[in-house]
């Protein structure tokens, strides 16, 4: 079994690829960040959470990176004629989803028991696991003022100075049964190359989280989510100097220094290797693996896949993995 | 000004001829039935006040007689997916309006209000009015039990045999400051040919609303909904033997012999004027007027929108009516 942590149109690539070269996708279960998760127009919208179950759905699109392929827009023209913002851009299928997830929220149902019922109706053949079912809300500190995630990263194109992050309601937050067993049964971890401030750091601050991973028997391997110190997408180096992190693979591989047993660097950034290596915590030595990161198309998607399936066995850390 | 009370889809038609016919159609305000409102997929749908709006702002359906020309329906497709029912067909534009309306109910604004900001958003020119701002729910009896209207009329094809009809909530319901004023300051109040039972009947049940109807100063008219003993579109005939009452005009009037003073009754039936004439409560009499009633195309209905204002003004009850 392989579990995934990952945030949305970024690290899902790797997702996506893992599901393509694994003999069996149902081994793998995927946990997601719910901490941009937001209300738009009243209705719950898990944007991380359905960029994975989509493409695991294989209905997502391909040209925007986020929504269903195809997917009209009516509801939206019409809610902009009402006078509702429309930055946030819904289509009509994906509006389907919300008003179903929104409906059973209300019910009582918990979010991980939805997302599982979604992912069935859809045909997804993995596991999608929100990080927690209690609402947390990622706020973001800019020159202007504290203002939701998607505020700044939609509305305004992430396009303030970053101050900081919080993630509120964290501290009433709790590991899921549901992810507290993949953890503990998988026999590779990877943490996805998302976004590590924003879409792995609230899955590493769910009260627990670190501590279910640093017990894992796992291979818990990272892969790097800056080359040549870029995101290939989206503002993680700006909001790792945000929070006073150097955007360098070293300092990204410090931030899951308490867990970690490999990480992927880029071909690019090969140089970075010694300090990757040294960048586990307490002298817990880094494995540190080269390869080519950069997912472009569906077949880098799997090379890398397999690439990090070949670099968790070959590593010696946890148990052995079967997987390749 | 004139207001009318009114349905959906029957009546809607008069509505449609009146707001034609009107030198200024801001003169007219309509006055409609809420109590078949309906929760779908946890969405708050009106489906008369919409269907009203939508006829009002020229985007209805003319085919289907509900919902909104040329929408799609690809959240419908995609809940059916999630396998919520979807015989209550809700396309996406329409979708809109139903997640606005609930939006801004849980904001804890009054459906009256919501419903103006609805129709001045689709370019409305008259005054959309819920019977109230209460939730009333019309419930059917029928052999096999107590159902929701909206499952008796839509998933059920209005097949069963009724026994009789519930407006559960009715007790706490309020006539509305705007509803009062309306009635208050017309010249002439239509009671469209809407369902007299499930349409005009919750209208009517709005405690205070018969009161303000007897005391109004206008010409208060009502059309037929019955044709040679059938309703041109639904149930009517079938609802009214459910409560008791025979499926002919003269009942119909009867049912609103406290406050009608003119009835019109269709050419076909003029043998039953005299009945009708004979309606009004406690001696009053009803001046019945007998015209061509059925409005098969926007010119049937301007023209029984003039006959209507006509008729009323050469009744010699109430004030007169400045409007033809």
């Amino acid at each position: 079994m392989i579990t995934v942590l990952c945030g949305g149109v970024g690290g899902v690539k790797l997702v996506a690829g893992l599901a393509a070269v694994l003999p069996d996708p149902s081994l793998l279960s995927v946990v997601v960040n719910t901490a941009d998760d937001c209300v738009v127009w009243g209705l719950h919208v898990s944007p991380d959470v359905d960029t994975v179950l989509y493409t695991l759905a294989q209905c997502a699109s391909h040209e925007r990176g986020w929504g269903i392929e195809g997917d009209t827009w009516s509801a939206l023209e019409m809610l902009g004629r009402y006078g509702l913002p429309t930055w946030f851009r819904i289509g009509d299928r994906d509006l389907g989803t919300h008003v179903a997830r929104t409906m059973w929220l209300r019910e009582g149902r918990r979010l991980t028991d939805i997302v599982q019922a979604l992912g069935r109706s859809l045909g997804v053949p993995s596991r999608v696991l929100p990080m927690c079912d209690e609402r947390v809300e990622t706020i973001v500190r800019v020159p202007s003022g504290r203002i939701p995630f998607q505020e700044y990263f939609v509305a305004r194109r992430a396009s303030d100075r970053v101050l900081g992050v919080e993630f509120v309601g964290m501290d009433r937050a709790h590991v899921t049964p549901e992810v507290a067993d993949a953890v503990c049964r998988s026999a590779l971890i990877v943490v996805a190359p998302s976004n590590p401030v924003v879409s792995i750091g609230p899955i590493l601050a769910v009260p627990g989280m670190r501590q279910a991973l640093a017990a894992a028997r796992a291979v818990r391997l990272a892969v790097t989510p800056l080359v040549a110190g870029r995101a290939i997408k989206g503002p993680t180096a700006e909001m790792l100097r945000g929070i006073g992190v150097p955007a360098e693979p070293a300092a990204v591989a410090g931030m899951y220094g308490d867990f970690l047993d490999v990480f992927v660097l880029d071909v690019q950034d090969r140089a970075d290797a010694a300090a990757v290596a040294a960048a586990g915590r307490s002298g817990r030595p880094v494995t540190v693996a080269c390869v080519d990161t950069v997912m472009d198309d569906d077949g880098a998607r799997c090379r890398l896949a397999r690439d990090v399936i070949r670099i968790a066995a070959a590593s010696g850390a946890g148990v052995p993995v079967p997987l390749a």
